[in-house]
């Protein structure tokens, strides 16, 4: 029997477990030109707290007695389309449930042979593509600058810092957490990690930019927003690629330091990944280079069982994740 | 004598004529390669009221005692500078008084036998080719997308408008008051306007913007720009010219919608015109020659006297002017 995890209810503010339904039902049978891929490891990322909603979004989000939304790494059990065989390893679009079957062109075949397979769900997944494009094509950074981003732990924000060092700037996290930061600075060589549980945002923030921030990767928005405009140097750029603190408030914040996009002529811009999918090669080859040289580290969150993504979830909209947060279905 | 007024304190919120200072003085005597300049026109603009404060902006501000910042239209009195001589017509940055004398290199240097040489400080000025990069660089509109402006029938607004429409835009304005809104579209022949005071805002731009918004030129900001986030199209983009409604505030407005940049991809830039510098001629030719086609129309709102710019300037403040607003002074 497969089994899946539907909707059962929209949330109002936070999510709770309750808004989530485990169910089983038979496997499906792949018809002509589609695949039945066995799920491994399921992705849980921020973006799904907008698809259990009715306001308007990138998409159509997802109603009650639907499967949740979100991509898995498997393996291919049964094949009907001419490019996919039995054993080949995949990323799906599956959705929360222990099997998937659908048009293989919806399929991404990937080779886990130097890296392990769920990493095509973090830094070689979607995550590290957006950290790749929201970095290199919005911030744009020059060596020498200051690239600031927050949730810098995270699959996203990690990816980020690495690559901003890469490419020669100074790399600036914002994390929750003492083990955070330092996770984030000695293991993951950013230059600097502001913790923003200790009370002194602005102040700690100034000495960790001593020369202001030309590009700031946004994932979190709210006050951390507020704080990091007043730091943003002329000319600089803001890639806005998650809200995390808005998405379980029943009221939005205000973000009040809007006038220095004005005074310092910051572009800001808002950014799905989906936006650069015919450049996706190119981003994928230069993650999994530097995923193999070491340049790209990464840390997973895993909790075990479909049965434990809800709370998974939830704990990652919390911010209690360290690192890439998965589920391992098997 | 030459006269002048001078900031005499800072504002605390709203401006009042008692932080100004008529004051007389010689006229100055111009020195090698410098030149004396008989002002005949005064501009008004809001970014003044960013120099009258000790808060960071694009550029110093004025303190107590310096004769305020602006721009003048008038003619050279006595030149020692090979470019210029007596009776040509010119634009200073001269500051709020009657004679000015500084390096000739600080002076353009206009022709005023097709149009009256005020326009040199608005459609054809600083006004003017703010609205014209600011549209053209950043808003990048195509033929049929709907340009959405605010302070429309101010002297940025309503080149925006002017030019989007000659464009092949669907031009849209927001304004204070119905003599305005009719203005903007029976005279300048935008598409429709909105009134924002009329207490229907979101609904009447509904109605306005029927396919949504694609680009928008905000000159004004809070609950304006809060409203008009709703409207913004995938893919949209926002000019962030002035937040004339934030600048006499002690407390700045809190912006709730940012998600929609988000969510609908948005790019929101900041500009001062002094950035495109290098373009100045690109623009002045190309509005110059609509001027004087009649495709773009301008409206003055003139007040007599230097002693008069005080409160012209306040009125500029509060939306009391209907059209660019400059200081007559001989």
């Amino acid at each position: 029997m497969n089994q899946r995890i539907v909707l059962a209810s929209y949330p109002e503010g936070w999510v709770t477990e309750s808004n989530f339904r485990l169910e089983s039902a038979p496997i499906p049978k792949p018809g002509e030109g589609e695949v039945l891929v066995r799920n491994r490891w399921l992705s849980l990322d921020p973006y799904m707290r907008g698809r259990m909603s009715q306001q308007k979004s990138y998409v159509k989000g997802v109603e009650p007695g639907d499967v949740m939304t979100g991509e898995t790494a498997g393996e291919v059990v049964e094949s009907r389309h001419p490019k996919f065989k039995a054993g080949d390893k995949v990323c799906a679009p599956s959705g929360w449930q222990l099997y998937w079957s659908g048009p293989g062109d919806q399929l991404t075949k990937v080779d886990d042979a130097k890296v392990p397979l769920s990493y095509f769900l973090g830094c070689l997944g979607m995550p590290g593509r957006t950290a790749y494009f929201g970095l290199k094509d919005i911030i744009a950074p020059k060596a020498g600058e200051t690239v600031l981003v927050s949730a810098a732990s995270g699959a996203v924000g990690s990816v980020v810092g690495q690559l901003a060092k890469a490419w020669g700037c100074r790399a600036v996290g914002i994390a929750g957490g003492k083990a955070k930061c330092d996770y984030v600075v000695k293991e993951l060589g950013f230059d600097a990690c502001v913790d923003y549980k200790a009370g002194r945002l602005l102040d700690d923030l100034r000495a960790a930019c001593p020369k202001g921030v030309d590009g700031y990767f946004e994932n979190v928005g709210g006050v951390i927003l507020d704080t990091v405009l007043r730091l943003m140097n002329l000319k600089s750029r803001i890639t806005i690629c998650g809200l995390i603190s808005e998405y379980n408030a029943t009221e939005p914040y205000g973000v009040k330091m809007f006038r220095s996009i004005l005074v310092n002529r910051i572009k800001v811009q808002g950014m799905i990944v989906f936006d650069w999918l015919q450049r996706y090669p190119e981003a994928n080859q230069a993650l999994i280079g530097m995923v193999v040289a070491g340049k790209i580290k990464t840390r997973e969150s895993v909790v075990q069982g479909l049965e434990s993504a809800p709370k998974g979830f939830i704990g990652l909209l919390k911010g209690e994740n360290f690192g890439k947060q998965l589920v391992k279905l098997s």
